[in-house]
């Protein structure tokens, strides 16, 4: 199948890339390299050495045997994207092309309204182009499960069955999502189902977890084909940042009481999952949400699991609660669905033990990396506008 | 109470200027004009004659006996929006300053993006210059009912209490709306919401059925403090543009079925309820969403109104069906609640047939600026895509 990898430098979608091709799928791609530097922007750094686009692509002939289309270019540039897919013809577009980071959204108003208005302008450039160029490709969107918020209620994928004053609609799932980031991913959604709605567009609406990890099997030993790891504020997510302070001796930083529950799962099912909904289309007009998640764990579980592996290899740390920066419940009901990868045949890697060991292991080849930039491990970026560093509550 | 309208220039933005000025507030205002070039653009005219910015800021002086504040500037700037703020410390903001037409925004990809782009960006330029530059100001928010589409079930004022799977919460209404431009007042509504929440910003979130008329009492006699009347298929709703119609004789344009059912309220109900909410203003980070109409009617049940009233001032008009360019249920349920405006104290305009009487009197005095621009009574926007006009079909 003709891939479309919108983000193709990105921390998901080069190894979606590497896996695609693998699988025996003809991949091309475009980035702005913009992922680079922003992490340099807020101070941070890869822990794991990457490769440049040209040392990725010369490995991509060598282990595929075919060329790959990596173009440098501005989603947001509909001229671009229209001719890219003109010539490509792709039969799936994966949506990776975005601004990723809440807090780098949070951090003033010129942040802020750039993402919301790459997000959403390149969004709609992909929905435009596939109705103009390529009308039956299938759009993957990547959404985020924060879209849902942390409702009191059990969340459906996508759309659920209301009663309401005794009448029943089937409704879309509402939104209440917790930064400009988030928000971003709410406004794509809507319009990702209109478009679907007037134009027969096929999409997959993915709400993914908080992917961790470093490595998939389809990497092999080339280093040049592996992935980013981030460790910074805004762009280092929950666990991927455990285990870069583990692997330094620093404390584990817990934002407030730690007990925000969110749905998490290893890169390799990321593109597990991916690669199922990409081999197994929706019907011409369909928009379909899938919850893509290997299971729900609270912040400070996740912090002992860290600490807990992390001994096993002889590294001690400890964990310390920080004033939480953000606006968001510290404890709180949350039981989201997660069937429809399931059934289309997602097989969840159980065993985070393992998974956790190996990235730790990688990442204490690369402590010099990570001790080099540590200061970017404690958040200063507020939602309640301004900076101001978080302190040690407990 | 010092007010700020955003979108001073507008159809509804000059009357509230007027009328709230009238009612003893003290109004500045900002527009870009640009309502005056979209319209053009589309080959419309305003069917009354309307003044300059200079005219009616003079006439704004002689009436009011104060200047007016009235700046020419883009909302998407923020210096200026920023500046604005800091000077006339609004303590009522309210939001009319953006592109309102559903058709413009489904012309092509560069309106779609244009709308949503300006639309966002001006939106959150405002929740910032709030947030810091008159953090204690209101923010009145213009949504509209189409936000919300058209469920099976009743549709509340913004939240509903939900039973699902056994457990309860209190969740927004799921919004399915159905245009590029309704799109875009989602996402602000989503995107004022979290601004109310993080940084405690007052807002209320207004969606509003569909304006029709032409007169206030506050414009007295005075041409020059009347505002617009569009009657094209992007700025002419549905009974300002039928009433257009029947004045040069042209059959009124039922959309399909013509079942469509939507709220409705006179321009004059549309002053009376923004002052309310002006003048009611919510706690400190309340974020109340009021859907503001008089009732709601089916196009054909309206058309038929005016064709009624036409009729007994010796205006003979036909109704005729023409293919919907939209994608649009055109027999639904709908069944809006409406009433935090009446607790409020909203006085609902019951007598219709008065309103539409005096604007095909006042539109009978203009028949040639209508005739003169007839071409553009057809739509030829289509939701599907593209550019075909409609024919008639019943």
């Amino acid at each position: 199948m003709r891939v479309f990898i919108a983000g193709i430098d990105g921390y998901l979608g080069w190894p979606l890339a590497v896996y695609l091709s693998a699988r025996g799928h003809q991949v091309a791609g475009a980035d702005l390299l913009l992922r680079r530097e922003w992490v340099a922007e807020v101070g941070g750094i890869s822990a794991l050495p990457i490769a440049s686009r040209e040392q990725r692509m010369a490995a991509f002939k060598e282990v595929a045997g075919v060329e790959l289309d990596f173009r440098v270019g501005d989603l947001t540039d509909y001229a671009f994207v229209k001719r890219f897919f003109a010539e490509f013809q792709p039969e799936a577009v994966v949506h990776l092309g975005q601004m990723p980071s809440a807090p780098y959204s949070m951090m003033d108003r010129a942040h802020c309204v750039w993402t919301q208005q790459n997000n959403i302008v390149n969004n709609l450039n992909l929905l435009w182009a596939i109705k103009e160029a390529a009308p039956d490709a299938h759009l993957i969107k990547l959404g985020t499960m924060g879209e849902y918020g942390t409702p009191a209620i059990d969340i459906p994928e996508g759309f659920f069955d209301v009663e309401f004053r005794g009448r029943k609609d089937r409704l879309p799932f509402p939104r209440q999502a917790g930064s400009w980031y988030h928000q971003s991913k709410v406004h794509d959604s809507h319009n990702t189902h209109f478009a679907s709605k007037i134009w027969g567009i096929r999409a997959t609406d993915i709400m993914q977890g908080v992917v961790f990890g470093t490595r998939i099997e389809a990497m092999g030993a080339d280093p040049r084909l592996g992935t980013r790891l981030d460790f910074d504020q805004c762009f280092g997510t929950a666990i991927n940042r455990f285990c870069c302070q583990a692997v330094i001796g620093h404390p584990l930083t817990l934002y407030g009481l730690g007990g925000q529950k969110r749905g998490f799962l290893p890169l390799a099912d990321s593109m597990q999952c991916l690669g199922l909904a990409i081999e197994n289309p929706p019907g011409a007009g369909e928009y379909r949400v899938f919850n893509q998640f290997e299971n729900a764990y609270s912040i400070s579980e996740l912090a002992c699991l860290v600490q807990e592996v992390a001994a096993s290899i002889d590294i001690a740390v400890e964990i310390r609660r920080y004033d939480n920066p953000r606006a968001e419940m510290e404890e709180h009901y949350y039981n989201p669905d997660r069937q429809h990868l399931i059934d289309l045949g997602y097989q969840p890697t159980h065993d985070m033990r393992s998974v956790l060991k190996a990235m730790l292991l990688e990442l204490l080849a690369n402590k010099d990396r990570i001790e080099a930039h540590a200061d970017v491990l404690i958040p200063d970026i507020r939602w309640g506008g301004g900076r101001k560093r978080s302190e040690v509550i407990g």
